[in-house]
Formats: structure tokens, C-alpha cells, sequence
């Protein structure tokens, strides 16, 4: 455990669509971009901001925020990589909440900053039905969950501006079908692009990371 | 996709203890326990129940209630094992709502039935907040989840009554520690069993099958 200082915001459980537009209109005014990351517990959302972190380095300006029910390991790990990562603690609260990530978006630098990385709390369902404001929503699915999660979970999938794969080094070792994951997020007439990588070994990496880096 | 003919029922979306002890009274009038799997999208719970079904067909008898926000794949899957299987469709829902599952209860039959199983909606966080009346909460985790979970949500694993570790088949290929995992479990006072299993080999199934059992 890391002992690097790391902001706790304690999570608001009023959800507005007030938060949401205010946070809208703040980065249009800072011409900054907020990218929601949702996808369940374990789906190695933490490993890929990690890797994310170290491939956009130098070339983008950003920070992270961080929602989980307890604790800041994972702000910690992100601290680690040299990246500033902000938590916000949840409690029993299933999802991150507008107004707290308005808080947290205001109290960070005005200029100077390109993107903001925000990793909802771990769960497939709730974050997806609740607008923060974000420049878009990025769906992550870990390649262990299996290929029909899209069909089973289709809120989130049809929303996302990108469907990312990831754990796919463990690929060998699963019966996961990519073919039908593809054709699972077709039939839910889920449009975006899909990314295929490991925040483990990096694999994959590069493609989004530039991806993103389009979206500037 | 098989063609069994699944009852679908359409989850109710309001929340009420009434309903949980309504099914608490039903299940003591019929001497029923019923047990509510609780786990993040893709831990392996239906291939944990799929793996159940044979490993206690002929000593109890079991229905299994699923818990989806759509379709009715899960509970196909179960009654090709030749279980009794009614599907909860949830829409956006992030949780088996009480009533729902007190609908279903009432509707199997009243003798001749030992266990229900329910797989709750795929989510680590909201189901652990709601009473559905059930005997016992069981914390369904995966190994490819990462040993650090317990910490990050442990609402869920301080009120199970075991917590199964679910596809151990996958720890020779993951960062995965065990020592730690228990570690995290005895740092949030969680005092339940745990059992090593994986649905995949059949691995570990029979000790936490005698030990459901054991809950008649």
C-alpha cells in the first residue's frame, strides 16, 4: 500500500441531470473531454487506465478519477504511474454520481488539461443508466465474463462510444468466442468500435490509446 | 439456443421488506430454504449452478430462479440440465426486487421442493442491499476478478453466508493470490466458509454441494 496523498471525495447521493449539464458546460469552457469508463468488478478497468496512463503519456494532458464503494487503492495505483487521480468513495452507492464527479472536475486545473478519466464503480448495470456529463461512455468487458454479456447487460453496450476487450492474453485459456461477442453486440445494434487488448501485457494498447487520442 | 419452454416473469420495480417476509413465511410454512447467489457479471454463477444441478440431482430436490436484466439464456442453460428454471427479467433493473421473487416462490410448487437457488442480477453492489427473503446470501467471486474485491465492495461479503471463489481452473495463468484474498475477507470481519471451486472441471464443487446440503 502506497502512502502518496490521494483527495477522498465522499459521494453525493442526489443524482441531477443539473450536475450532469453543469459538467457538460464546463468542459466545453475548458475544451476538456470526460470519458466514462463502466464494465463490472474485475473487468480490469484499473489495468487498463495503468496502461493507458503509461501510453499516453507526453502526449496528452490528463487525470483520473477514481469511484469505488471503499477504499483508494485503486487512486493509489494510478498515483503510482505518476498520474493525478483523484477518489471518490461511494459507500453503499452502486454508481458514481453526478454532482460528486461536478465537484471533483471543478476543484481540478482549468487549463492544462485534456482529458479527464473517470472509472465508475464496478458494476455493469447502474453506472450506465446515470448521465455525469461525460463526453462519452466507454464500455469494458473483460474477455472472462463471457461473449454474451452484450445480450445480457444491453444498456450499457448500445450507449458506448467503444466496446473495450479486455484480459484477451488469457484468450488460450477460455472458451470465449470473439466471433459471437461480435455478433452479440451487432444483434443489440451496438455501433462502436471494439477494442481487443491487455492491460497485462499491453497488447493492444496502442490502438486505443491512439483512438482516444482522436477524440481530442 | 434450446426452444424449453422458460416462464418469464417481468420484474416489479418496487422494493419492499413486506414481500421478504412474505417469502421468509411461505418458506417456513413449506420448509424451503432459499439461497440468492450474488456475483459480478460473468463470475461463473450459472456455470456454478449448472455444475450444482449435477452434483445434487437425486439427493434434494431444487428449482432455480434467474435473475437478468433481458433474455432468458441462463435459464435455458439450466433447464438443460433438467432443472426446473423461471427467469426474472429486470429491464434496467440492477436487482431481483422482493416481490418478484415472492410472485415466482408462490407459483412452485408448495411440496416436494427442498432449495431454491436464485441467481440475483449480475452485480456486486445492489443486490447486496436488498432483502429478497432469502435463507442466505452466498458471494459468488472469480479468481480472474482479482483477490482485492472484498475490500472494495464489502457490503456483499460481510453478509454472506459462504463465498465461493469460482474458477480456479484459470489460477496458473493469473496474478491471483489466495492468501491474500482470505486476507481481505478477515480484514472486513467476513466470517463464512470459503470454497475453491471451478464450474468449468467440476473442481471443488462436491465439498461446497455437501455443504449447501448440510443447510437443509
Amino acid at each position: 500500500m502506497s502512502h502518496t496523498h490521494i483527495p477522498i471525495y465522499r459521494a453525493v447521493m442526489e443524482d441531477s441531470t443539473r450536475w450532469a449539464e453543469a459538467t457538460r458546460a464546463l468542459l466545453t469552457e475548458r475544451r476538456q473531454k470526460l470519458f466514462n469508463f463502466i464494465g463490472s468488478p474485475g473487468a480490469g478497468k484499473t489495468a487498463l487506465l495503468e496502461a493507458l496512463a503509461r501510453a499516453l503519456k507526453g502526449r496528452v494532458q490528463f487525470a483520473v478519477i477514481e469511484g469505488d464503494c471503499a477504499g483508494t487503492r485503486d487512486a493509489e495505483r494510478l498515483a503510482a504511474e505518476g498520474v493525478q487521480a483523484v477518489q471518490i468513495v461511494t459507500g453503499a452507492g452502486c454508481h458514481l454520481p453526478a454532482e460528486s464527479v461536478h465537484q471533483v472536475l471543478r476543484d481540478l486545473p482549468a487549463t492544462g488539461l485534456d482529458f479527464v478519466l473517470v472509472e465508475n464503480v464496478g458494476n455493469l448495470v447502474c453506472p450506465a443508466a446515470f448521465d455525469i456529463g461525460e463526453t462519452a461512455k466507454l464500455a469494458v468487458l473483460s474477455v472472462t465474463e463471457g461473449e454474451d454479456k452484450p445480450l445480457k447487460y444491453p444498456t450499457l453496450f448500445r450507449q458506448a462510444a467503444a466496446t473495450v476487450l479486455t484480459k484477451v492474453d488469457l484468450l488460450p485459456h477460455l472458451r470465449f468466442n470473439l466471433a459471437k461477442c461480435r455478433a452479440a453486440l451487432h444483434q443489440i445494434k451496438a455501433a462502436a468500435p471494439v477494442f481487443e487488448l491487455s492491460g497485462k501485457t499491453g497488447q493492444g494498447i496502442g490502438a486505443f490509446a491512439d483512438w482516444l487520442l482522436r477524440q481530442k
